[in-house]
């Protein structure tokens, strides 16, 4: 599909604009997540404009609003993409046996956290207030992580306490993780090493043996 | 010191609001936190606004920004005081032995994240874009227990490894909070043995032995 034609806000020339190019919907889309991926992980959400994400853009605010129409909807947009490019790095291919399954996904894992660190922090720690919306990305993408972990143990249906003691693991992942981008003293195998003991050591006794 | 007894803001005068009443500096603060407190675990921070919190606490709006200059003031200074009420609840008497003063302070934890579950989960989730000082408040409180911790086990130069493993596993502590609150499939006195419990496991051995 391509960007509309006639546009309702009005357009002023600036010349110090980058010339506007047509895109295919698909692929301004892409190029309007980059961008944000970029620029709420380096500024607070107040300080992020929707003015200047048309200008870094080269698109008028008008087809800017068409995509998203506000600044909110482009924020949620942008950590869902996040959400989805975390899983799709992370998602093992399904003939590993399932230790080397977790290897896979943890290493997927910590190569995004490596060269992703803005983007990986500001996607977990969040901001001000609360948002009903964004706590649904991210608590899905980790649900979608518990799901294939269940998975990779065989245990389709999992106790209460299992559940929970997942959830924690991947809390003790994501906190070391934070700590890791700020502070790496740590190699990275050592840190994947790290995850993979300790998620050994999280399991109740009856599940690590299956 | 008690407030300015002129105010630059115009006050119109709604019978619907409640009488204004005149308070120690220090009282209307802790009022205004406590009330801020409710308003933004309850709601989005857009959907805050700094006129209903003046009606809320019987105010005007111009002496609510005499006290918190901008929205953003108001917030961090909110997360500022739930950091503060949570390090005051947990922490543990000096008499007590090591072991205790975790199970102690654990035990501050939990009732917190019991009594004040949308508070604990607003200060733990954030919500839209980056901000450097709710980060900072959040992590200070952090570093806060793990000092404690440190000195719980009698580790005054802790190594590199150590400060991550106690990192994660207050990651880990708070992970199963937010699914606790959410769920509930736990009796209080498991999630706190589990707490305890994993803390031992997390540690090298060396570091459990002493």
């Amino acid at each position: 599909m391509a960007e509309p034609d006639s546009l309702k806000a009005p357009r002023r020339g600036r010349s110090s604009r980058p010339p506007r190019q047509r895109m295919d919907t698909d692929a301004r889309r892409e190029q309007l997540l980059d961008l944000g991926l970029g620029m709420f992980a380096a500024r607070t959400y107040d300080a992020v404009s929707i003015d200047d994400v048309a200008v870094a853009a080269g698109i008028s605010k008008g087809l800017l609003y068409h995509y998203f129409p506000t600044k909110r909807d482009f924020y949620v947009a942008v950590v869902c993409e996040a959400a989805r490019r975390l899983l799709e790095v992370t998602s093992p291919p399904l003939e590993l046996l399932p230790l080397e399954r977790l290897v896979h996904g943890l290493q997927g894992y910590l190569t995004f956290v490596d060269a992703h660190a803005l983007t990986y922090a500001a996607l977990l720690r969040g901001g001000i207030g609360t948002d009903e919306d964004v706590i649904r990305v991210v608590e899905g993408a980790r649900e979608k992580i518990i799901e294939r972990l269940l998975e990779g143990i065989g245990q389709e249906s999992p106790t209460a306490l299992l559940r929970l003691l997942l959830r924690g693991w991947i809390g003790f992942v994501e906190a070391t993780s934070l700590h890791w981008i700020e502070h790496r003293d740590l190699a990275r195998d050592e840190l994947l090493q790290l995850w993979v003991q300790q998620l050994v050591r999280t399991l109740p006794r009856e599940t690590a043996k299956s």
